[in-house]
């Protein structure tokens, strides 16, 4: 007998009929010869919903009493879930992060797993049991609860399907799998059949949301294949994997964008060793994420420094940012909030000229100008106007005839 | 340095407003030199939201995982409290009933505190911690949530404060304190000062709802003041303890009543050993509390038999006797759901004749026709018309003039 691991998504048991079409969907893949192990996410908005409540008790939430907080809409949906599924006749069993043996570090709102002791687990399945783990949280060696982050479920059970060394890990929400672009910026965008690891770390972290990067990352670690599809319907949607087959790997697979960029630039900095050091130390202790940085060629030893910021952080990047220019001797500071990005994707770029000139023409053509590149080896980003960026999309689309 | 425990009801935990308010309270305690344990509800009607919930996902939900599912409610009030309080400039840090170290059996729903391992809170407290800790919880030896039963946070309250030793146990909720009667039944009802265990005792099994029974009983094994109290006001509230001054205790102290009274009476059963026996122990089988038993003396070997049970029980108890009665040869069944209780509740009453003569004297006076009669050394019931039990307490109240 093997395991499965299904994790659902909050859109899947956001109300009491929708959790009681996962308990059948979850009874027919038990009926099925498989062991089961469902982790489910908090009912539709209740994260966003504790997340306020405790913004009008205080303005700054203590992380511990945070991660306690947001554990319990995870706890709320397990048990639910099991009560649904025994509902149906079958023996089931809910668990939290703690009762499923999910260690973690002590970093509260993103702690990291360290360990997953599955005697619990285990000893459950072995009675027959369908167990449910709440998503999304874990156990200190303190006996404290602690959260993964957002998403985090997804981490949790691509993690539980490589300590149980399960044959799968499901992912089942309200999305039918992993497109060729944004159906609804692209109407004539199609759903892959498979994608690489690779692939679709690099669209998830550039874009694409239906994945969080650290799931996927840990997958490919243990080699876990996972399956994206949706609860609403029976469709095969994508198996995310390591043997994508060779005929699919020489073409862009996806098009993909995320409209939160923001860009400061620091003009005319007279070009010497750290400055550049000086300038991101300082934003990182500030707790601000820098993504793309580009330094142009110096001339005459006067640089330019771009990077880029989530938009809810350019306020704060800018406040950092300013006297340290200052101090450098910059000529000025300009931050611009209308941003976005767009990006191709595929391994077939990986030694293959010809694909970064396309692009460029491609957004030339559509007269669409380009602010920032960066590139990975099976990547292409450009930095746009934001109100350009669903247009790109669809120009890319259309010129990679994006192919299964 | 003493500790003082304190437990907030629901309704004092409602919305965000009443949760900073409870913060400020705790605060001026701890400021006040004692070391505070604060024992928090669900927040306003969350138990009952999640019981509906689970009530949509299946008809029969399961106790262990209901008892995970309610527990969420206390979580979230106790998380948002330690936030609260933070945000005030205290320490303040939450604890599950699990990290409180409240063991329970496995009795799910309405589990018993086997013992609570203190350790967690004593070193919290000593790091000038203020100790919220999630009512109406426990977790068993198995790491397994539990749930103490309707009001259990009273009993989470009363337990910590036995085994920390504290000076004190304050209920803190929407009520002042203990009244000569239900001030909205009696408007010259006036708040007592003081009164004993045993009183208090027979009040919340008789009608009182403002504490459940079980933390009266515990509290009385510990001898632990409880002072129920308002958390919206500054007054003194009500002192529960051992050592209330025999002046009052001559004296009626409080007229309590109860709607929630229906009554079967098995009319002419032969009379002989082991019908009583046969009829209870398989209503105790189907999960029916029986109350007040009553069986006339036997007029030529043929007795009436008369119970009560509440009136959500009324239609099982039914099905149940019905057959019963039947086979015990019964001339009839007949069942009455429209009754209440009216007591008088006094250590005065013990050795004390009269009480009863009066009682049921003013009733009569009143027109109102005694249907069932219970008492206890300090405490006469008597079962009337639902209708007629409001009159039956405000004439009860002015003819006992009943006194601090």
């Amino acid at each position: 007998m093997a395991i499965v691991v299904q994790k659902y998504g909050g859109s899947s048991v956001a109300t009491a009929e929708k959790i009681k079409n996962v308990a059948q969907r979850v009874g027919k893949v038990f009926d099925g010869g498989d062991q089961v192990v469902v982790v489910v996410s908090a009912m539709g908005d209740t994260t966003d919903d504790l997340i306020k409540l405790a913004g009008q008790v205080t303005s700054d939430p203590h992380p511990r009493e945070m991660d306690v907080l947001l554990s319990t809409g995870e706890l709320v949906a397990s048990t639910l879930l099991a009560m649904a599924i025994k509902n149906l006749g079958y023996k089931a069993i809910s668990l939290s992060g703690a009762q499923a043996g999910i260690k973690t570090d002590t970093t509260y709102r993103k702690a990291r797993i360290i360990k997953i002791e599955t005697k619990r687990i285990l000893a459950e399945l072995e009675k027959g049991q369908i167990v449910i783990v709440a998503g999304f949280q874990g156990i200190t060696d303190d006996m404290d609860v602690t959260t993964l982050g957002r998403g985090g479920s997804d981490t949790s059970a691509v993690a539980l399907a490589a300590a149980l060394g399960a044959r799968i890990c499901e992912r089942l929400t309200d999305t039918d799998g992993i497109y060729s672009a944004d159906p609804r910026v692209v109407p004539e965008a199609f759903r892959l059949v498979e994608i690489g690891y690779e692939e679709m770390l690099e669209l998830a972290t550039y874009g694409n949301k239906v994945m969080q990067p650290r799931a996927i990352e840990l997958a490919e670690l243990y080699n876990i294949p996972i399956r994206v599809a949706s609860s609403f319907n029976d469709n095969p949607g994508t198996l995310i994997h390591g043997g994508v087959s060779m005929e699919v790997r020489n073409k862009v697979r996806s098009v993909c964008y995320d409209m939160d960029v923001a860009k400061i630039s620091v003009l005319g900095i007279p070009d010497k060793p750290g400055i550049a050091a000086s300038l991101f130390v300082a934003l990182a202790k500030a707790g601000i994420s820098v993504d793309t940085i580009v330094q142009n060629s110096s001339v005459n030893k006067i640089a330019d420094l771009t990077f880029t910021v989530t938009k809810d952080q350019i306020i704060e990047a800018m406040k950092v940012a300013k006297p340290i220019a200052k101090k450098l001797g910059a000529s000025d500071i300009v931050a611009d909030s209308e941003l976005g990005k767009v990006s191709i994707v595929g391994t077939g770029m990986q030694n293959t000229p010809g694909f970064a000139a396309k692009m460029f023409d491609t957004l030339s053509a559509n007269g669409i100008n380009i602010e920032l590149i960066s590139t990975s080896e099976i990547r292409i980003t450009c930095i746009i106007k934001e109100s350009k960026v669903k247009e790109a999309v669809r120009a890319l689309h259309k010129a990679f005839e994006v192919e299964v």
